[in-house]
């Protein structure tokens, strides 16, 4: 029986280094180096048809030659030969290939050729792609170091219990040496390059699985398989093992890089962060973040009976003051000791401060009262977690301040609330002490801060899962021409989702104009032409008409304005429409992003929303609690809700409105969909759209 | 001849320890310990009436039994035998005096007498009082270590360049601490606790004259003399001294944890940065950077014929990407290699990447590439400054990546670009390297960006010279009893200062209305009354008035109203006003923040104002130029700088009102003072003031 993929992965029986040179200083010398020099136990067979051994190993011309099936095979050759190698590891059975090659997707139409080949390759063959432009495989607890990141020169690499999973091959380095310099050592590192098959989403499925993986760290330049990185938060979420990610191409020129740098696209900041939040998966601000914050969700895990609060205890003022700022500017709720606790305190001496910060400073380092206000505190009710800014004690006197912290948290019961630690001085012994005795640590009051926000935000994945279209509107999309869709049509699209118009007419663009109408003036008035999307631009949209003879004029003076703008277009009908009065109105749009992909939009419409960028997105679909969410953020909403006594806007409806948009989604054709303006209207009374349009 | 202010400060010829204990475990035995320790070698003076010497040296009854004058005197007694010692050091000349207790300003109306009291016994004496609350002052190059700071009790303690004022204690220890693991060492250190007489910005213009200090870290909680704040600042700023503020409070929570703190009074956040940028002081986002910039601002100036960009080259693209990414995200411009320099690099086979960032990773880790990219670089007049990502290579190559960026650096012209460099491993060896060879290093990627943007933001002094209010505004203003002034004055006071309001007639209450207006209809009617400040809520205010019959219905109307809102109101006339109209509002008002002063606003006005916070402040009073980028500022604005073809309104008038209504910061009884809305009509027709109100 073949080892599982997991074990192929991190401990393969056998590895095949193909283009392993003999030159101990070589690139392509490194991964026998490392494999030996971290003590790796299976077989390692050089593949260099040029030589009889390699590095004192005897070498295989090809991997076919190989006696066995080799399990994991790292090539290190050119692209062109490195998909011949490809070829060969397909015929072999080898199960897991890594291409290191670059002069793929991010080498223009020929390298894209490539890819699309070697995926092709791996496809046929069931073998597991990783790369090209990966730097490999580690896996600490099995000296498993098939890779060519000088990182893994060291003598010793730690062995941890966070996996690292990264787009970029040089980004493992340096989080390999800042963990080292921080005590956080790592389980696993795959760089999974290019991504032309396997991805983040897929290695990390994998990897989920393992016992001695407590939680990831993502480093990432794009999304290429959100279902895959979707599926892996789930099951990550599930196991109880964290997902951060550091994600770069947050600003347009990083952006811009991203493009250049491994043939990434990349979307709208707002998208991708919108969408890893709803997958669960925590994105980091900071780097140190992504190191510190992965171990540190494993092990402050909130209690289920712990309101979501963040006590501060310090033995610095001026130490305190700064994680509370820190924990209030990103939302933290913050909570002090309670009355009882604060009784407790009185009666035993120990000093507190005032207001929320329990400010320990005056009672000096001791013992008793820093294990007596922590032992209390974490009991507290009002406590969810307890965060402790220690002074210069952390540096100078552990025993006083440190120690009483972990003899505190071991006697602590079950329910206790979770200990994390800020020393304000460098002191990593104190830190050490700490991590021992199960309270996470941190560097710096901003990567705290972070952590703490993360804990707080909870990573339960919110998306929906992908519905279809509802059968009526997916029939009238089934008959739609590719290109803009008329607004009649799309009304109809919408219509079909549960979204309603105002009551109109659509009369014949020939025929005179009837005396009565079935409701009353005033009305609006549109052209209805395929060759119009913009009315607006084409003088082709009347409001406000009075009566029949406005109506008359109005018709006429569409006609000669949409020509002027548009000579020879077509004119299909001539729409009427009651004029609608609402409180309020907003947009709702449907678009693809490249990186986050179908992603719905609410927002207030109009120039106020342009100006501020004031909007609420989420991957699509989205169900109606989610689109109530949405509705929320979205600031201009306000004078909706009651602000300063305005009558309250029908924003139920406009929730509903957004969820049944966003099913859209759905239909692959669909490329973007919008309704601008839609109107809300009182509480109760709905919202209607007014103008529609769909893209195929 | 006595010592300068300054010599007493850092290194006095002789200094008195008061209440100085025999014990050397406890706090107050700390100074004379670490001084000895740090090798002063002024004359110590014991002040301990009980005991004949303490700690080895003879022991004072009091300072003024001292045979010299001493130079500074810390006092380590209890709050009230502080003051006695106080007027003792007064009555013995001393020059400086220092106050380590607290139970002072913090500690409520007894504490805030006791604070009062010591700043006088100081100002009567002509003595410079440092604290209460003050963990005293460390000049390490004079071994003058005159503080309890357990930080300061290390064997050794670094000589640097770089001042640290702060108002809390116990950072200074965390700075020490966290400089010395980050190489970053300090002259001089002053624990200014509560400021009841010299504070920050007294202390740093004392420092700023030492030749030995080429930059100043502030850690501050509170302004409490903005003047002496900004002519420190501006000293430092004509020296080319750097000047670097970490401020706690950001958030509401720490805002009101820094009142119960040490007794300080946090403004909004706003309007305190705005005062720190107006006065030439950088604030740093994040504690690291505070450690980090001072130095790399003192070391890295802009050069004045280049252009205020960054490129960024890098030997790691993901690396790279992370530096471009933060930097963008801070506003800094990214420049890349010009066209000559790309074919200089294309002419000598060195691959530099594609788009901005110039990455030279495919060239691998070669002495010559790298020195030649750098060189050529800081060379290309179309780089600011030069920020290098480096890879993993900073930790194993140093001889191959790191040296010949300083080669490069060390053979470049007077006019190159600076260059800071950003390793990404762990790599403090390089870090020691680069910052020998007189580049500036940086451990985060965020502190990095924070700097570069400080850099590129300059902070030269913008604060305009606090003006007196014009004679006629002045004139008014004499004669306003205290409280809320009714509009008619207020307009009054603010056409003195030539703003116009529309034309306008006020009626007697009680005489019939007048046939004929001097302006046309429609016109706006009010009540005027001492007791109405918010006409709407009174329903004292009626707009859109048509014709004469209008008039006579509005009048009764309101006083009817009125009467319900607030019987017995006094009603002094009514204002009948044209009814201007212009292309959009806008609100300015002068207000008197508790930590930054006199601040003047200007906002939009109306409801989207509020909701988006959208509005721009500054210290008052503000120049023109100042008031121009204020009203830049402004996002909803765009709708009056012709934002889709809409026509432009008078920006420019707008801008003079924001600077003449800031006149009246000059003068200190003017509380509050608002205009809003002011009317902005088309470009060239200037603002009209609709509504006014002036607090005293």
């Amino acid at each position: 029986m073949r080892a599982s993929l997991l074990d192929a992965l991190v401990s393969p029986a056998s590895v095949a280094i193909i283009g392993a040179s003999n030159t101990e200083t070589k690139l392509t010398a490194r991964p026998m180096r490392f494999l030996k020099r971290h003590g790796y136990q299976g077989r390692i067979y050089p593949v260099n048809p040029a030589r009889d051994t390699v590095l004192g190993e005897k070498a295989w011309p090809s991997v076919s030659a190989i006696p066995e099936r080799v399990d994991f095979a790292y090539i290190l050759l050119d692209a062109a030969p490195a998909i011949e190698a490809l070829r060969d590891c397909a015929a072999a059975g080898v199960r897991i290939a890594v291409i290191l090659a670059d002069g793929f997707a991010e080498a223009g139409e020929e390298g894209e050729r490539r890819q699309r080949e070697v995926r092709r390759i791996a496809e046929e063959a069931g073998m597991l792609l990783i790369g090209p432009n990966s730097m490999g495989v580690v896996h600490a607890a099995s000296g498993f170091a098939a890779t060519t990141n000088a990182a893994f020169g060291a003598a010793e690499i730690g062995r941890g219990r966070l996996a690292v999973i990264s787009q970029s091959g040089s980004v493992i380095g340096t989080l390999l040496s800042r963990g080292a310099a921080r005590d956080i050592a790592f389980s696993t590192f795959v760089s999974v390059g290019n991504e032309a098959a396997a991805g983040v989403g897929e290695i990390g499925e994998i990897l989920v699985d393992h016992d001695g993986i407590d939680g990831f760290l993502l480093f990432m330049e794009t999304i290429r398989n959100r279902d895959a990185l979707a599926a892996f938060a789930a099951k990550a979420h599930a196991a109880g093992k964290p997902v951060v990610a550091y994600m770069i191409g947050k600003s347009e020129e990083g952006q811009a890089l991203s493009v250049s740098h491994t043939g990434a696209l990349t979307g709208s900041a707002d998208a991708v962060a919108a969408l890893l939040r709803s997958i669960g998966i925590r994105k980091a601000e900071q780097l140190e973040t992504l190191l510190e914050a992965p171990g540190a969700l494993a092990k402050a895990r909130l209690r289920p009976h712990r309101p979501k609060t963040a006590t501060v205890i310090a033995t610095t003022g001026g130490g305190g003051a700064m994680v509370v700022d820190q924990l209030s500017a990103r939302g933290v709720e913050i909570a002090g000791a309670s009355a009882a606790t604060k009784t407790h305190f009185a009666d035993r001496g120990i000093p507190s401060g005032h207001g929320k910060l329990v400010d320990v400073t005056l009672a000096g380092a001791r013992y008793e009262v820093m294990k007596e206000a922590v032992s209390t505190l974490i009991r507290d009710p009002e406590t969810g977690v307890l965060i402790v800014a220690i002074g210069s004690s952390a540096q100078f006197d552990p025993e006083l301040a440190v120690k009483p912290i972990v003899d505190a948290v071991a006697e602590a019961p079950a329910d206790a609330a979770p200990v994390l630690a800020f020393p304000l001085p460098h002191a990593p012994d104190s830190m050490r002490l700490l991590e021992a005795g199960g309270v996470a640590t941190f560097r710096t009051v901003e990567s705290c801060a972070e952590t703490v926000a993360m804990l707080m935000g909870g990573a339960a994945p919110a998306m929906a899962p992908t519905a279809s279209v509802p059968a009526p509107a997916a029939a009238l999309i089934d008959k739609l021409a590719p290109g803009t869709t008329d607004e009649v049509t799309s009304a109809a699209i919408f219509h079909a989702l549960g979204l309603r118009g105002p009551r109109q007419l659509v009369l014949a663009p020939d025929l005179p104009l009837p005396d009565d109408l079935p409701f009353a003036y005033p009305v609006v008035a549109k052209l209805v032409s395929p060759d119009l999307p913009h009315k607006t631009d084409a003088g082709a949209i009347k409001i406000g008409i009075a009566d029949r003879t406005g109506l008359e004029t109005a018709v006429a003076e569409m006609r000669a304005s949409a020509e002027r703008h548009l000579p020879g277009f077509r004119l299909t009908g001539i729409l009427v429409q009651e004029q609608a009065k609402g409180l309020g109105e907003a947009l709702i749009g449907l678009s693809r992003d490249p990186v986050a992909g179908p992603v719905v939009t609410v927002a207030m419409g109009g120039v106020m929303t342009e100006i501020y960028r004031d909007s609420a997105v989420r991957p699509a679909p989205v169900g109606v609690e989610e689109a109530r969410k949405m509705v929320g953020e979205v600031k201009g909403f306000a004078l909706l809700r009651g602000f300063r006594g305005r009558p309250e806007g029908d924003l139920e409806a406009l929730a509903r409105a957004v969820s049944a948009l966003s099913l859209l989604a759905g239909d692959p054709r669909v490329e973007e969909a919008e309704v601008n303006p839609v109107l809300v209207l009182e509480d109760g009374a709905g919202v209607v759209m007014l103008d529609a349009l769909v893209r195929t």
